[in-house]
Order: structure tokens, then C-alpha cells, then sequence
């Protein structure tokens, strides 16, 4: 294999799609998708709309996405979860023999909180690897909401919902951006003087949106949630707080 | 007016621009365009380029930017900068008359270390806003480098050079993205087990790449920094530290 493209297609909004992002798709030779991508149907549909937008010439091999094992501590779970994906990509790729670069559509921006580049990396010979960036959740929760990520000069943590949950509010961020959270963790937290702005299926037409102080906003974000995670069979949700100095 | 629009338009390269971005740009009224803004005559090239790939129908009103008064405090003069950038805005919209929504190109992403919102809330009638996100320099440098912004579960914090230099290295976070740094804040930080990835002019012709262990690449980073600011006249860099565990 020459090269591997991973390419940041944004998370849900198809317009979010960048002009590179754009061509990236309509120059590879070889696009592998998932056959079951985390969100199902929906993704999977987002997906095909945005390599035929994009005028995609290349094949379009789809692979099945190998099954976590279980029994496995975390770590090693994760470690051998990614070894497998990299045999398929690499069997794919084998059997497909393209030429010209090979591509991935990434949710979000290839960067942040993505396996893709790590298992790129166990990719034997190492390809060469392009990364274009694409619009991640949290700038569709800011955009969406018409808020600044920052306050002025002031420093923002990026965190995992676990993270939240283990360590509490970071020492030092006026601005806390939680990502990954199944748990509404911040429902763990001391809310006073804490707003939150959440959204839920950023940039789809399922979008949803709360703000409000954390002491009030929170429970009722936990129901909303709730619902709409029942409602759909699945969710996605992120969310930005701010302690007030 | 209606609405005013602020769409991110990434830090340097064209084709960031989104799809979205690309849309609003055609379809704005009146789009604001400082006549001379912090990167001088190469970023004024820019804008247009990017306005004239958009098909841009809308009329462009160029208007100067006012200047800082350095007999205030820091924040009075930032606040008191803000209130004219605001009323030059509605100045030129009231003598423009759009009929339709007003447009501002915003440098990156509009939530990120960036004053539009701020501005925008001094307006009266407070606008209708729409926020169009856009790739951010965190991001470009995150893509040239083929690196994911977090480790795996990690934190990441954000933040300017002034805070890295006033508060070291934010507790908890095993990796920090640094932005408003014009002093090489990161030579002041003990470099023991710290790798960094620098970028400047990101994303532009210019573009410049470093990394390595920061004890060996800090100093050198420092010497690449001031070379490239002498010979273009301006510099816009950016920077993510990891501390090994
Ligand atoms: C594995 S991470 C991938 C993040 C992605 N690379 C990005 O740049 O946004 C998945 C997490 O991103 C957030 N997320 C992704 N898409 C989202 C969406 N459309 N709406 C809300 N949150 C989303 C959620 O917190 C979710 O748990
Ligand atoms: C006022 S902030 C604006 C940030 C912008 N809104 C964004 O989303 O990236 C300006 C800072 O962004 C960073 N920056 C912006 N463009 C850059 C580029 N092309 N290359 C390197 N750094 C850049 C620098 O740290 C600079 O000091």
C-alpha cells in the first residue's frame, strides 16, 4: 500500500464536509466502510450520502468490524480489538490491490478520541498517512449553541466521561468539554456556580439542545437523554460546563 | 438586520472551508471584511480567494479594523476595542441596508480564542446568530503531524502561552495544546519526559513542522520561530506537549 488516508468527515452534518474532505473522497482508489458502524443504520446511510456527494470513483470495500472480546481485561480488550481491525484492513487491502491511496471516512476529526490513527499504526509496512481534519462534536455543540469553547484567555480540559466521573472537575479549567459519557456524569458533580450546554445527535436532524445552571439543567438533561436514547435505540451526546470565578 | 452569520473558515488552507461554510458565504447579503486584519496582506488574499471559490453574491464591505488604546488597562482596552469594533459593524451594516443575512469570516473556529461572538453580542438589536464551525489551527496542527490530539482516555487541555508561562503545566492533564503564544512559553517549563509538536503557518504554502523530546526540540523550535518571523514579517504557531507517565 502506498497511502492511507483517514478522513474527518464531521458528525453528522453532512455539509460539514470540507473541501479537502471532499476531494480526499473523490481521488482514493480504495474507501473501506464498516459494515456496522457505533450508530447502525443511520451512520452507515450518512456515510454512502457523503461518498456519493463527494463524486467517489474509487471501490467501496465494506468490512465487517470485528467483535470486542469480552473476557479480555479493558486494556488488552482494546489492544487485541484494534490488532484485529488492522488483519481486516490489511486483508481488504490485499485483496482489493488498489492504486492509488486508500481511504477511511472518520467520525468527527481523525484526532480526538479516535482509534483510527492507532490502528493505522499496526499496519505492516507502516503506509504513509494523510490526515484531514474534520468538524468534531464539540465544535458542532459550540456552533450550535453560539458559544465560545473558551472564556477570554482562560484554559478548557477536554475529558472522558470516566475521567469525570473518577477524578472530578480537572483543577485549574474554567471550561470542562466531556466526551464519551454513557453516564451523565455530571450528575456526580458539586453543580453550584456550574452552567452546562448539552447536545445530543449533534448536526443530525435530530439534533437537541439544553442549556441551563447544572443544578437544574442536569436532571432534566439525564431525562431528556433518557428518552431520546430510548426513542432512537441509541445516542450520542456531548456537553461543555463553565464554573463561574 | 436579521441575522448575523460567523463562519469559520480554518487557519490558512482554501479547502478547510466546509460545505456548509462554502453555502453561507454564496448565500449572505453583505459580507464584513477587515481591511487589514493580524496576518496583513497574505490572510486579506485569502479571504477573497476563499470568497470568490464560494461564488460570494453578496455585496463585501471592507471596513477597518480600530485601534487598540494602549493608555487602558488590559482588560478595559479589550472591552473598550470590542465596543468599536461593534459599532464600526453596525455602522456599515446600517449604511449597507442588507436584505438578508449579514456574514463574518471567522479565523478558524469561531469558539475557539476568538472575539466575534463577543462582539457580536454588543450589537443592539442583539442579532440572530448562526454559527458556522470551522477547522482550527489545533486541529491543522494535529493533522500535519498524523497525531490523535489525546492519548487514549487522556485529558487535554487547552490553553494560551500566557497561562502556561503564569500557572506551568495545568495539573492532571497529560497532554496541552497552547495557542497565543508569542513568547516560546513552553522553554520555561521543566522538559524532563515532555515531546513536543509544533506547527506554524499551518496549513498555508509556508507551512513549518518540528517535533521531538522537548528538551532537545524546545531550544531549536525557539530558533526556527524567530527565522521564520523575521523573514515573513508575522508568525502564527501553535503547539501540543505530552508528558510521558
Ligand atoms: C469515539 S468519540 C469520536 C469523536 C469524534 N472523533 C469527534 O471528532 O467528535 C465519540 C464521542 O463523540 C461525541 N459525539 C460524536 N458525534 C456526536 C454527535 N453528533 N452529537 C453529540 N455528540 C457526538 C460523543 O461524546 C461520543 O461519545
Ligand atoms: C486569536 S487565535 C484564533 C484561533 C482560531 N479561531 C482557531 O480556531 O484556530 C490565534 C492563534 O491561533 C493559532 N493559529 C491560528 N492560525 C494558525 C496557523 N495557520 N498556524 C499556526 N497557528 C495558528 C496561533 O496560536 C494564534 O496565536
Amino acid at each position: 500500500m502506498t497511502e492511507l488516508w483517514l478522513i474527518g468527515i464531521g458528525t453528522g452534518n453532512p455539509d460539514h464536509v470540507t473541501l479537502e474532505g471532499r476531494r480526499a473522497l473523490r481521488d482514493a482508489a480504495l474507501i473501506l466502510v464498516p459494515r456496522k458502524g457505533p450508530g447502525k443504520d443511520d451512520l452507515a446511510a450518512l456515510r454512502h450520502a457523503i461518498l456519493r456527494d463527494a463524486g467517489a470513483k474509487g471501490r467501496i470495500a465494506a468490512f465487517d468490524m470485528p467483535v470486542r472480546d469480552d473476557a479480555l481485561p479493558y486494556l488488552d480488550r482494546v489492544r487485541d480489538w484494534h490488532d484485529r481491525i488492522a488483519a481486516i484492513w490489511a486483508r481488504v487491502i490485499d485483496a482489493e490491490a488498489p492504486r492509488g491511496p486508500v481511504a477511511l471516512l472518520v467520525w468527527g476529526d481523525p484526532g480526538l478520541y479516535d482509534s483510527t490513527l492507532r490502528i493505522a499504526a499496526r499496519l505492516r509496512p507502516v503506509p504513509r498517512l494523510r490526515v484531514v481534519p474534520g468538524i468534531t462534536a464539540l465544535q458542532a455543540l459550540t456552533a450550535a449553541h453560539a458559544i465560545p469553547f473558551n472564556t477570554v484567555g482562560g484554559a478548557v480540559t477536554v475529558i472522558t466521561g470516566r475521567r469525570l466521573r473518577d477524578h472530578g472537575w480537572p483543577g485549574g479549567a474554567e471550561s470542562v468539554a466531556v466526551m464519551l459519557d454513557g453516564e451523565c456524569s455530571f450528575t456526580a458533580l458539586d453543580p453550584t456556580g456550574v452552567h452546562i450546554w448539552w447536545g445530543a445527535f449533534l448536526g443530525m436532524p435530530e439534533q437537541i439542545l439544553y442549556d441551563g445552571p447544572l443544578a437544574e439543567a442536569g436532571p432534566r438533561i439525564a431525562r431528556m437523554r433518557d428518552a431520546a436514547r430510548a426513542r432512537h435505540g441509541w445516542i450520542m451526546d456531548t456537553y461543555l460546563m463553565r464554573r463561574r470565578r
